[in-house]
């Protein structure tokens, strides 16, 4: 589990947090103002105390419509569930629809090789859920029919909000098959990206990437791949598997 | 008035658009599945159209989401107004509040010269309005007493929403006085920035910015500085009063 490096996006209100200052900071630091006669010094420190009680309320209203948001937005997860669900199964009378959507996405096809196309020829649906406290994080889950690569049904890869106001993510442990020819290909990356970290300790080089090393890395630069899936994939599939020029 | 160069963010459902795809190119497009039997080819194309009344579905939902959480920050907007009004009357009683806070915003203290320090010291009054559709842009105010370098008493810029869902901004007109050092250092700025442009046309180099270029440009990049303006300075500018390392 690595931090991610993309922290949270959002109006002040939706990240509302107390940022209000102390009235005991705020009296030591307006000494500056101390060359001032005593009455002009008192009136600005009085400013300074009022000023703080407005912030003051106008952070907690911040809070209050980040809350409310929240609540929109988790009612409304309630409803559109159903109709996520109905979706998924009539996606899954579509051949390779999730194989052809990722391969017709300018970005994700990118990190895609050919041993991977042949293991998501097995994925058969995918779920994006948010938590309960929708700010707070997501998980993608992959469904696979039974494939020579490995024995998981199911591989989920998690998002949550750090310590630090940052995503970190989690993933499940692929229980690879004997011989499996994505063991073999990840090995063969890892290799690669470790010798590559070595050969440009500072330079920015791009790195290495592909679907599966991204899925069990949960390395810094991770999270533009989830938001490929989350919110263009997930959010509408069919452009994607219908067009192939997005 | 320019296009500036980033676009709104936010989550699908606050950007909710339309984007599903109709049926007509949904059946020309399942014809890559022409070599199966016709039986699986209909009950592909029934899929696809299945899918596609969810996806309506769930976009008129996301519609709604974003039109309730408007409607929330609207709410919102309304009863903070107020206690904003009232937070710039004790503002107004602290001698260069507004150039000690710019001066202590890391960013902001980059782009603003001897001369706009000047100047700043006759800003008295600061605003953010957002428009009554809060999506579509917002205007910052800027109040001066009166100085030796302009007439105007307020001078706004103002980013709105351009047809390609990307901010454009556009500013009052400096009525400059006659001998002013703000415009002769401006004429400055524009003949070096021309310059600068010419020797590098490609390069990404760094041109120069103070902030009454920022102010007049309305150019591409003319975004950050808002966003420090509205999302840091008018969001809590005690913060950036009172704490010189923020």
């Amino acid at each position: 589990m690595t931090s991610d490096s993309s922290s949270t996006a959002g109006s002040p209100e939706e990240n509302a947090t107390s940022s209000s200052v102390s009235g005991a900071t705020a009296l030591q630091d307006v000494s500056e103002y101390s060359g001032a006669d005593d009455d002009l010094q008192k009136e600005i420190q009085t400013a300074v105390e009022n000023l703080e009680c407005c912030q003051s309320e106008i952070e907690s209203l911040n809070v209050k419509v980040a809350k409310e948001i929240l609540k929109v937005k988790q009612n409304y997860n309630k409803i559109k569930k159903p109709i996520f669900d109905k979706r998924n199964e009539f996606i899954m009378k579509i051949p390779n629809f999730w194989l052809t959507s990722f391969m017709n996405h300018p970005e994700m096809s990118k990190i895609i090789d050919d041993v991977e196309k042949e293991v998501l020829q097995y994925l058969t649906k995918l779920e994006v859920e948010e938590f309960e406290n929708i700010n707070s994080g997501y998980r993608i889950k992959f469904y696979f029919n039974p494939n020579p690569f490995f024995k998981n049904e199911v591989l989920v890869k998690e998002f949550s909000l750090g310590a630090s106001d940052q995503f970190v993510s989690e993933s499940t442990q692929i229980d690879f098959r004997r011989g499996s020819k994505l063991r073999k290909r990840l090995r063969d990356y890892q290799k690669m990206i470790s010798k590559a970290k070595k050969r440009s300790k500072k330079s920015e080089e791009a790195l290495p990437r592909s679907f599966f090393n991204w899925f069990v890395e949960n390395a810094e630069d991770s999270n533009d791949i989830a938001k490929y899936i989350k919110d263009d994939l997930w959010s509408s599939p069919l452009q994607y598997f219908l067009v192939s020029d997005v």
